[in-house]
């Protein structure tokens, strides 16, 4: 599948990274084709891995992954263009954190509405779907490393087809199916968004970002 | 000890039921003495435990419970009296759930704030340990019925021998010590406070309140 991957942060390379490993084509998007992070990234990972600007990334993609900065995805989205996108699963990994009053961050949008539904509303033929957001960039990609993979990771999108597509995605990161946690319709970002200003406590309490929650039933 | 627990709902019958069998003196606190889910409640579990109002219960006891909705806890407190809580251990299990838009409730308070912290400010002399807000009565005081209780629960405040009073109530409740996760300073309920919108969105997807997270590393 041709994968775009928006943002060139830790998040962004080692997702871009992983779909590559996977077999994917992936074209890193940036605000400039000639960022310098994404052109290293394209470099070091090889094959058919391409740095483009957001528009040409999303332009020749499938698939669209949304791993800007939550507080500033509807502007790369938009420079992205809404007709690049449409018709398109984008996968929203972001998360709303504001650090302009410093460290624990802030959210930017939150209680009654979350990142991934501006990005719907905003962009309503695009099939969002929201998952990943709440580990850390390298449980994402190797949840196996982890507790021996027995931690869960959610999804939530008002697409059925494009959750599924997700979900495959997710299978080929390394998450078992029993493990990936479907919470309905796109709203539940709300809750996938607010959990982690609880991650940021957490990631101060065990001295590292390598965790992650399992959900425990009866 | 002798146990305040202000509230007379689900929550506060539960905590107040466990208290007694554990062999405290346990008075539930309500806005009127003749509260008739508190005497039912008092009957039913017998032997010490009594039904008073908000600010008889608080004036007795040696510790109190805050078991109200987080959403009129300043206003319980401020009936509890100012005088009655000076000094003492107040463990805050509540929520801010604002349910005036209907179902899910979205947050009272959050993100630079929290119900913990604005009684902390209300009331300097209390010393507030926010915990067990973030599970289902039945899961606060039975954990082993759950995994084996092999999952967690939080405790955050900013009186170290008041957390260390707080989490001996936990280990009667039969919480494991390695299962109770101090994530550190009061600061720290924002994080426990707003991971309900996803706790109410597992609540959804498991179709059950009786769950919980527990958190893995390594």
């Amino acid at each position: 599948m041709k994968i775009a991957v928006l943002g060139t942060g830790p998040v962004g390379r080692t997702l871009g990274t992983a779909f590559a490993a996977a077999g994917h084509e992936v074209a890193m998007g940036s605000r400039d084709a000639t960022n310098e992070s994404a052109a290293a990234w394209a470099e070091a990972t090889g094959g058919s891995a391409r740095a483009d600007n957001f528009a040409g990334a999303a332009a020749w993609a499938e698939l669209v992954v949304n791993a800007t900065p939550g507080t500033v995805s509807l502007l790369a989205l938009e420079a992205a263009g809404r007709e690049n996108l449409a018709g398109k699963v984008l996968l929203d990994v972001s998360n709303p954190l504001d650090f302009s009053a410093g460290f624990p961050p802030s959210l930017s949008v939150l209680n009654t509405d979350s990142v991934a539904e501006s990005i719907q509303r905003a962009f309503p033929e695009a099939r969002v779907v929201k998952s990943l957001n709440t580990v850390a960039a390298p449980v994402m990609v190797a949840p196996q490393a982890l507790a021996g993979g027995e931690h869960d990771v959610f999804l939530a999108g008002n697409d059925d087809v494009a959750k599924a597509a997700v979900r495959a995605l997710l299978s080929q990161l390394g998450w078992a199916d029993g493990h990936i946690r479907d919470l309905g319709a796109l709203e539940s970002a709300r809750g996938m968004e607010m959990y982690l200003p609880l991650w940021l406590r957490l990631m101060g309490a065990t001295k590292s970002a390598m965790f992650n929650i399992r959900v425990v039933t009866g």
